[in-house]
């Protein structure tokens, strides 16, 4: 059989955090494995308002196949959301509604990645870019990331000595490392992308999720031709509805709607109604505003009890937004090691070695912080430091 | 930028159907053209409740992320009905639920080809298996296919000349053609595929929508170990929710589950569980019953009409089920052409050459029945069959 499967899956291994997740299904278990937002926000009963009236107002419409683009009204909105809130002129032509923004990456995979071409990533860098883009068969080259953002020196680099024709980043609150790129280091990577005819991904799924600091201007500012932006509504609305788009200009994105269309047609559009529905009827900016509120509350909390009770040498990012922290154990210490003795304990989180394409951060993880309860959050903080303190006793 | 475009994306052309499907938005055009389910069908009401209720119940789970596999009732549901009408036993867990039955083509190509791969597929073939699997650059061979299903001399040649890893085939009133393989052409196919280690994609969307003749046993019957058999439920319940499934054995449904989560994480969840909820408050029998009634109808009307109205010695297919008849017009006599003409006369179709891969067909042409009234089709096909006395008057 093996002899039947294609190169791309044999060299693909299965997602460890997949793995782990099954492992905190036990409701036993402290989770900040996950990446999932907090159900508590869900507009359960608005989104179930936008339903009824979608289908009893035009349900034959609704429920037939649609159009491959995603639905304009929608599309319409998200332009005028970026002209509103980002000064972004991005025309409703250049949006494609996709499953959720991880399907942006698979499109974007197919739309430029030939076997062997070289793309760049950050270091640690997201799972799903790396698995979406794996399946096209490309050369990473991972690029460390500071806390300000990318190195650009270590980017530059990276691009005069190889052809890169991709860089993908989360600028904001990245995935895993909750690390936002700074101002200044958007206008020297787009500076970068711009002397190397080649594709910058802005990825962008938390961007909404700021709960202090400054909102930062978009990469697509300093480098418009060749960005595609990403977008999402899974942490603002719901996952469940799996919508997310892509930006880009008309060229590009011509291409990616013959993908699309030759992945599965079209998007649900069922949701895109319901969720256009929701949006019109209800204040997104009130909903997200009640969402900051409360995963800001969850992080400060997580991130003083790690102050208070981890050991000193134990570095933690503070983010300013987002669902993650990124823990840095000492060089000598395994998270893997923490991450067994800790699921003995009931606790739960991500090992960070996953995340380095080419290995690496075996001593780094990855705590979210938007799916706990500020209950579980001390008990769980309270847990790993124990551990924590313990195996580096025995070193 | 050209540069920058993987070869795969350059090389694909936009959809000509879908071109054609622009043309036909005004509504004064009688199309014939695409491949709609007939809306009237819709449960929309059923569908309302459904949704209000898996909101209300379990409105929080519903709308956050879940499994890649999908929801497991639904699965269940799946593997229940196979039991049930088709003798066959395919565990849940040996089923995937995707979006809509084209992604289930995008999955396999993932799975099983690298470029270059040589791939069977039927003349004509369905156009979404052309473009799903051209992202991954294989050779396509193409077979002929006769009244009875699949020229099995050609098939077993293609396999003795190339060789082939996959053959893709719609057994069930096929699209473009209407074509339905017979019992002994199924068991002739599975025995050419076991003599050379491939794969047998059986995509059966049109399956359950047989309203004349007897059903026939799934060629997994006859080719368990290497059969993978695609459904959808775009075509009895409703194509807007876009959910479809892949049943295969768990070596490689478990490949194909990395695949899926690349590509997406997992198919809608909101669908998934308003559509296990309206399963399981209503019964599909009585509701496809309808269907298949209503199409048997305006498949009869069309048939009658071109047997009454359309030249002698213009042949067309007598499906027994699913939406589409096939024309072949005299050999000197362009399908492009009578589009060219017909459109003008505000009738449309599907022109038949871009359904045979490497050139062909040029006189033939696709009619779908299921979405046009009795009223329409009448006065479609007496507008086209005048045309066609003209064109063939003039050569």
């Amino acid at each position: 059989m093996n002899t039947l499967f294609a190169d791309r899956i044999l060299t693909t291994q299965k997602s460890f955090i997949r793995e782990i997740l099954k492992v905190t299904e036990n409701p036993l278990v402290i989770s900040f494995a996950g990446g999932l937002p907090n159900s508590r926000f869900f507009p359960v009963k608005e989104i179930k308002d936008a339903a009824s009236k979608v289908l009893e107002e035009d349900g034959k419409n609704v429920l037939q196949y649609s159009t491959t683009e995603g639905y304009l009204p929608l599309r319409e909105f998200i332009s005028k959301r970026y002209l509103e809130k980002k000064g972004l002129k991005i025309s409703p032509d250049e949006i494609l509604i996709t499953n959720g923004s991880q399907q942006c990456l698979d499109l974007i995979g197919k739309t430029f990645l030939n076997k062997g071409d070289h793309v760049a990533i950050e270091r640690p860098g997201y799972l799903g870019t790396i698995q979406a883009f794996s399946m096209f068969e490309p050369a990473f080259h991972s690029v460390p990331l500071f806390d300000d953002g990318i190195d650009t020196a270590s980017l530059e680099r990276t691009f005069e000595e190889h052809n890169i024709k991709m860089f993908s980043a989360v600028i904001n609150f990245q995935n895993p490392s909750g690390i936002t790129y700074s101002k200044q280091n958007r206008i020297e990577l787009a500076g970068i992308l711009r002397d190397h005819n080649s594709i910058f991904v802005e990825d962008d799924p938390y961007g909404e999720l700021r709960f202090m600091g400054e909102d930062l201007p978009s990469v697509r500012n300093y480098l418009e031709e060749n960005t595609i932006l990403l977008g999402s509504f899974s942490k603002t609305v719901s996952p469940g509805l799996r919508l997310g788009w892509i930006c880009a200009r008309k060229e590009i994105l011509d291409k990616m709607i013959v993908a699309k269309q030759a992945a599965d047609l079209h998007s649900n559009y069922l949701s895109q109604r319901i969720l256009y529905r929701y949006l019109v009827d209800n204040d997104l900016d009130e909903h997200i505003k009640k969402i900051r509120k409360a995963y800001k509350k969850q992080r400060d909390l997580m991130v003083s009890l790690i102050e208070e009770q981890f050991p000193g040498e134990i570095k933690c990012t503070k983010p300013e937004g987002g669902m993650f922290l990124w823990i840095t154990l000492p060089e000598n210490i395994s998270s893997m090691e923490l991450f067994n003795r800790a699921i003995k304990e009931n606790v739960a989180f991500v090992p960070g070695s996953p995340f380095y394409v080419g290995g690496g951060g075996e001593n780094t993880l990855r705590l979210n912080f938007s799916n706990s309860d500020e209950e579980k959050i001390e008990e769980g903080i309270k847990r790993l430091a124990v551990i924590i303190k313990k195996i580096i006793a025995e070193k």
